[in-house]
């Protein structure tokens, strides 16, 4: 279908003039098209060109038990790096540029591991909770299963997400796909430690995962009892094993190896484990050569995934930016978007229903005028936090920092479409 | 793990007794386990039984591209009943009984087809929107994609779920399996209509699908100015094949039918079509001979799928009864659930966000005693409508109704914990 813009008369019209977000894209049927007229597709009261597909039975119902997407969206996958060093401690980035809404499919959900994924039966699994409690205990999968159940909708976030230095990445799932949102279902571990008790000296809960890493967190007992949860379902269905099958921790808002996977122990102290993964690694080299640890929360952040790195915009015209926002301490309050590099800012409109600790879709309309733009978003969330820039954070932390990088993300827009991550210029 | 309630005790304690969920159903690591004592396991700062998965690293990143679920789990999948007469026009039923939450994830939505699947290149597809309109448009998908998109948390359902006569099915996922929810993505209807325009004399769109059926449905104008949407995307990524790549229209609330998928054609009329899907199908006969057409909307239900038949308790004590209640007019008031065959009834909790015409996931605790109950739920939507009884309904509809049952339904608990269909008694 040939775009016919005319590009005089869009250049000042409204972005939200309705009547026109296709002025020449869709192809008008008065104008006829190669081979069968209007008249004719209103008199057999089918349109041109029946496909083929129409005219053959499709595929019978059960050819998939459990259904995978149609193999035109076969580039729909994760985002897995070329030429690791090793597969064992890597991470799979879900490929945010091509998704819509908040919810990431399982299939598509982002991955880090320290040890692989271990393949874990279920009912082999136990989780052990001892400690400064008043009665250890060991619990299977249908006892988890027991205890009265919540959902909420949360998303996830790895804290090296993205990195400080060049190059950023090409695409949208390059820089910040380490990030998904699910529904999860689980029960509420301030349930469970009532279940046990605690003593007065609990402070900490020390959290340890069944993979070859047994990976290893600290969480203050303050989050154990507000809203982290013991999960096993994710998005209706159990979890995935990339997920922590058949249970992991969900700790909401805060960095994603601390949601610690395939947990098996929560092991209750007065001090944190100083794991390896909370002190040699997940910590902060700060300007002044102290780290900084124990940082938790991820702060307010955005990003557009429409348009963004590696997609083109097809023609001038009304094109709709899109993207993700999300903050660890709670709902987005706003978000605002920028397509002059930064000089003025429009408000962006939020998708209903806005979930603390989840995803929020924002959208704005636009009319690009065909020539180079700097596109970019800004985060702020209801503690009244605003997502600061590169700059900003950098001129706070220095350049030795490897997590927490949430600043605002710039992408550039040539004149033949061609969406470039700015910050690599 | 053995279960050692006290049954005499438990018998008149609240449900909602936090410290009693799993009375004697945990291990106490007091008591001590086979070959391993609660010092050792402290001693060694590892849980008993190291699991043989910990010992080796795990599956590599990028084993799978596209996630699937744990062979744990290979028993969730859509459920087709065998020994179909055939499998062009057929449907495949979501586990309910088997998944949390209200997202049903993609793989295991339900499915319900009258020719097949076609297989669509979507660069091939076309929209061809005309009838009584003022400017009749052909869109390809990237010109459905340019428009303005929002993205709704809907469920969708078969009118014929259940169906009125016995036998009703052993599962919650036989009963009413044709019923899933998801977050959908697209285009308002509206904003389509407004680019086309309409004569003031258009009062139907005619939608039809590009399926070997060519599946046709007369929605009302008022619908499709009111929430309808051209939907692109399910649950982040784009539609399924099954769920009518690479577009579907969707009517919220209105029954599955009419969600046309594999949308070709939107054909605006001032009468409907009178299609074989609105007049020999998808009517239902009255005891008067006449036929109930054009019902639309599904009306407020709800279903127990924990416990639910095929189920069965493993021990008295606490359970949580747990459910999806959902209403085509919006959104879902309240849930009661009796636990005494309909004597009493008791408020449900209701997991928020509570969405319009989405899935409403309920929850009850519950303790049970051990002996023979009828557990039931019973859905009040936001318009003050009440679910009625079978024999309530049976009583206006007559014996020759198929679609739009919207019953109570009670499930059977025996002595020893089995759960069965209680309407199949």
């Amino acid at each position: 279908m040939t775009e016919q813009i005319d590009s005089e008369n869009d250049r000042d019209r409204p972005a939200t003039s309705r009547r026109h977000f296709l002025r020449g894209g869709a192809v008008a049927l008065a104008g006829g098209l190669a081979g069968v007229s209007d008249a004719r597709a209103e008199a057999d009261n089918l349109p041109p060109n029946v496909p083929e597909w129409m005219k053959v039975p499709g595929d019978p119902m059960g050819s998939q038990l459990y259904g995978t997407p149609s193999p035109f969206e076969k580039n729909v996958v994760k985002n897995i790096p070329k030429n690791l060093p090793q597969y064992i401690s890597a991470s799979g980035r879900t490929p945010l540029q091509d998704l819509d809404g908040i919810i990431t499919p399982n299939g598509l959900f982002y991955e880090r591991h320290h040890g692989g994924v271990p393949a874990i039966d279920p009912a082999q699994h136990r989780l052990m909770l001892h400690g400064l409690v008043d009665r250890p205990l060991i619990f299977t999968m249908d006892d988890i299963r027991r205890f009265p159940s919540e959902s909420h909708i949360h998303f996830l976030e790895c804290s090296g997400n993205p990195v400080y230095k060049k190059p950023y990445g090409k695409t949208a799932s390059d820089l910040v796909g380490l990030l998904s949102c699910a529904e999860w279902t689980g029960v509420p571990l301030k349930l469970v430690l009532a279940e046990t008790g605690l003593k007065p000296e609990a402070k900490w809960v020390v959290a340890e995962g069944a993979d070859a890493a047994a990976l290893t967190r600290s969480i203050p007992i303050e989050k154990c009892l507000d809203d982290a949860m013991l999960v096993y379902s994710q998005n209706g269905e159990r979890l995935r094993p990339q997920q922590g099958y058949p249970l992991r921790l969900l700790v909401p808002g805060f960095e994603g190896n601390m949601n610690v996977k395939w947990l098996r122990r929560l092991h209750v102290t007065a001090e944190p484990a100083y794991s390896r993964e909370e002190t040699s690694k997940y910590t902060d080299l700060m300007p002044d050569g102290s780290a900084r640890e124990f940082t938790f929360y991820m702060e307010a952040k955005s990003i557009i995934t429409r348009p963004s790195g590696g997609q083109r915009l097809s023609s001038k015209g009304f094109h709709e930016v899109s993207g993700l926002a999300w903050s660890g301490h709670g709902r987005i309050r706003r978000v605002d978007v920028s397509v002059d590099g930064g000089k003025s800012w429009q408000e962006a409109k939020l998708q209903e229903p806005i979930l603390t600790r989840a995803l929020t879709r924002f959208r704005l309309p636009w009319h690009w005028n065909g020539e180079r733009a700097t596109i970019q978003s800004r985060a702020t969330d209801e503690t009244g936090y605003v997502q600061p820039t590169l700059a900003e954070l950098l001129a706070v932390r220095g350049e030795n920092s490897f997590y927490h990088n949430n600043a605002i993300w710039p992408w550039h827009i040539a004149e033949d479409g061609e969406v470039t991550n700015a910050a690599n210029a």
